[in-house]
């Protein structure tokens, strides 16, 4: 029985698959201020080319830029385990698969579309990259993306995590990326949620709504986003490509994948790949999405049109929503912290494709101490939401006699939120 | 022109390779007591049988055992990258590749030991392994390989380090292994350093004076260290065997191979299999040693007789060392700071086969910040030295104009390191 599958670059997909054209019908499209729906020369004022092309494109399949092809292979494809032990543990009958997105430099999945944003700013000569991040995943993963091309890069930090993780201000110094905590006096946003609460804990929301704004006011500067977007999701893919050919080596197929979501991007990575074979004549998959029971966007939010960001800069999105203005308080799973969702994901959850699940926080780091203490890698806290997803799954095997084989998506390590374990 | 090699288990060796058979002279045995050399028999005390194996054999093949070929295939092959960006600012016409060791879950090379080491204990039945580290790596390393093997663990770290990088401690903890500051009350040895100094900042020899006292009074338990041994050396071989092949695939030969040492088993690891073919036959290759300005074991120590902790309770070794009773000054790459060095470095140290050079701190954290940013990989402070050396080998190269091709082993992450970066 096999633990792990190879992890040769013959394991590497070359083009990214595209779910869209594969879905019984696409999500509405994104509006503007009178309501209309916006084209593409709309976007050409925050976004490089080459991600407009990415977020529009209905091609089932996508090639991946020869230049981030290159940088993928420094630590893709990511390892696929069998958590033998875990399943022991659990005395469990199910068997159970991840994904682990944690060995490459930045230690998490958001690299994925870190480095094909940074190459399509630097490909049309864009100077600057401005973007918002949560826990600091997405900034630490374009800071090193940026480095890479050639980017300059601005930060704005979600204060709550600014505080709590210090040393992701560092990491994204060292890669050449400047931060400030969210809300800032740089901004008119900014400033205007500092009005209200000089120590306001800041957003996702409110974060982008900076970033947005500092864009709006530059020449020759682009704004970058972790999540959410389409041409996000399509860039994940990969995560689900490699997993299909790693399981197929593995000998087995899933019959339920199980992932965090915050904005949807490390979800949607994982299960759209499967989802499309699903489509298409395939094996019928479970599909779970678990977030946290302070940010219950899929569990309790509407499907609306929504902002993408607190102050109502960006276009409206139809997604579900727990209100523009939400404020989630201050967890170790910043990542998570996300008023909004994936339009793909909503739509998906809408057709009765997707099942979503909130976990609380207690028992997200008491699965992840678990996890570590048996399979010997440390997860970050947003994974930790899929680790006790993926443990609930495995104990109601036992206890129904069903034979489950579950993947989840590791997204990232914990080496920077070691505090989050600590404080108990 | 290739970055990277590809990275498939097809390269992952299935047997350590031992340069001891291959040199011209072996170094002289490790002596007890009364100056006679010491046999197998007498390790009993502290080391399960299969290491004293490893420590002692002179086959120049020694098989991995297979329950620790399957714990590395999580992160092995490890890749070996070609420094183009780095290349390209120095404006050298040498080409710089680099063997990434840090995309394990421990993050460095010393869960290539650490594994082997807890294996061989667990198939004695020893239920539990006493340690020490220095700046935690090795801690760390153990701690995951022992929850693996289903091991308790007892760490006892180097008190400057334990201050300097408090998330190591919760790093052992969450993998199930405890740790205390040392010196420590806990023991004699500690006792008497704390008496003599309550802030004794601790040195790599008192921790393993504690560790190897704590052995000597327990049944079932052994003691495990992290460098130094003829056995680590050995495990490590993983290293340098992967480069060959993969230095192959990229269709070059190093003219130098360069790397950090503290107690010498990283820089064995990639240095001892290219020595093996230089010694059979085949191209000559400059071998670089870089030790800290502080620690200057090899270039300013003596070859004598010394005992491998601070209180003398474990036999003398023939190795460099700048006596048993040294304490460094608490400098931020803290796995650097031992006395003394593996004896099998020591000897081709004497025989003229490696060049040991040494480099202070502020000029390797110079360094490791170029490298982040143009790599995009930030090292650990240890690795700096090696990243320093081979900046400055490459800056030679561009003024002498010589073809060289520079190898050096980027042993390390610096996640848990970035504190040291911050403070200039």
């Amino acid at each position: 029985m096999r633990r792990f599958s190879s992890r040769g670059h013959d394991f590497l997909p070359t083009e990214y698959t595209n779910i869209k054209p594969f879905l019984p019908s696409l999500p509405p499209p994104p509006i503007g201020p009178d309501g209309s729906p916006l084209g593409p020369e709309a976007l050409s004022v925050l976004f490089p080319s080459g991600m407009i092309q990415h977020e529009i494109t209905l091609e089932p399949r996508v090639p991946i830029p020869e230049d981030v092809l290159e940088a993928y292979k420094v630590y893709r494809p990511s390892p696929l385990i069998r958590a033998f032990e875990l399943e022991r543990a659990l005395e469990t009958p199910a068997h159970i698969y991840y994904k682990y997105e944690g060995t490459n430099p930045a230690g998490s999945h958001k690299s994925n579309t870190a480095l094909p944003q940074a190459y399509f700013a630097a490909r049309d000569g864009i100077s600057r990259i401005t973007t918002e991040t949560g826990a600091g995943q997405w900034g630490s993963a374009l800071s090193q993306a940026c480095g890479r091309f050639g980017i300059d890069l601005d930060v704005f930090m979600v204060r709550a995590s600014y505080l709590q993780k210090p040393l992701r201000k560092t990491f994204i110094n060292m890669h050449g990326g400047s931060v400030c905590a969210s809300p800032s006096d740089r901004t008119r946003s900014g400033r205007s949620f500092l009005e209200s609460d000089p120590e306001h804990p800041g957003s996702l929301g409110i974060a982008i709504s900076e970033a947005v704004e500092v864009v709006l006011s530059e020449e020759d500067s682009c704004y970058s986003l972790g999540s959410v977007s389409d041409a996000v999701c399509l860039h994940q893919s990969i995560i689900g490509q490699e997993s299909i050919l790693q399981m197929e080596e593995m000998g087995e197929y899933p019959t339920e994948i199980i992932a965090c979501v915050g904005g949807g991007s490390n979800f949607a990575g994982i299960a759209f790949p499967f989802l499309e074979k699903m489509l298409t004549g395939g094996e019928k998959i479970k599909f779970t999405a678990v977030e946290p029971t302070v940010c219950p966007t899929l569990t309790k939010g509407k499907l609306m049109y929504d902002f993408g960001d607190a102050s109502g800069l960006t276009p409206r999105y139809m997604m579900y929503t727990l209100g523009a203005g939400f404020v989630p308080p201050p967890i170790h799973a910043g990542g998570l912290r996300y008023h909004g969702m994936a339009p793909l994901v909503s739509h998906l959850v809408k057709l009765g494709l997707i099942n979503p699940v909130a976990y609380n926080q207690q028992k997200t780091l008491k699965a992840g101490r678990e996890f570590t203490r048996l399979e010997g890698i440390l997860p970050a806290p947003e994974s930790n939401h899929a680790v006790a997803a993926a443990m609930d799954s495995a104990i109601e095997a036992r206890e129904s006699g069903e034979k489950k084989v579950i993947l989840f998506n590791l997204s990232g390590h914990g080496f920077l939120d070691l505090a989050a374990y600590e404080n108990r």
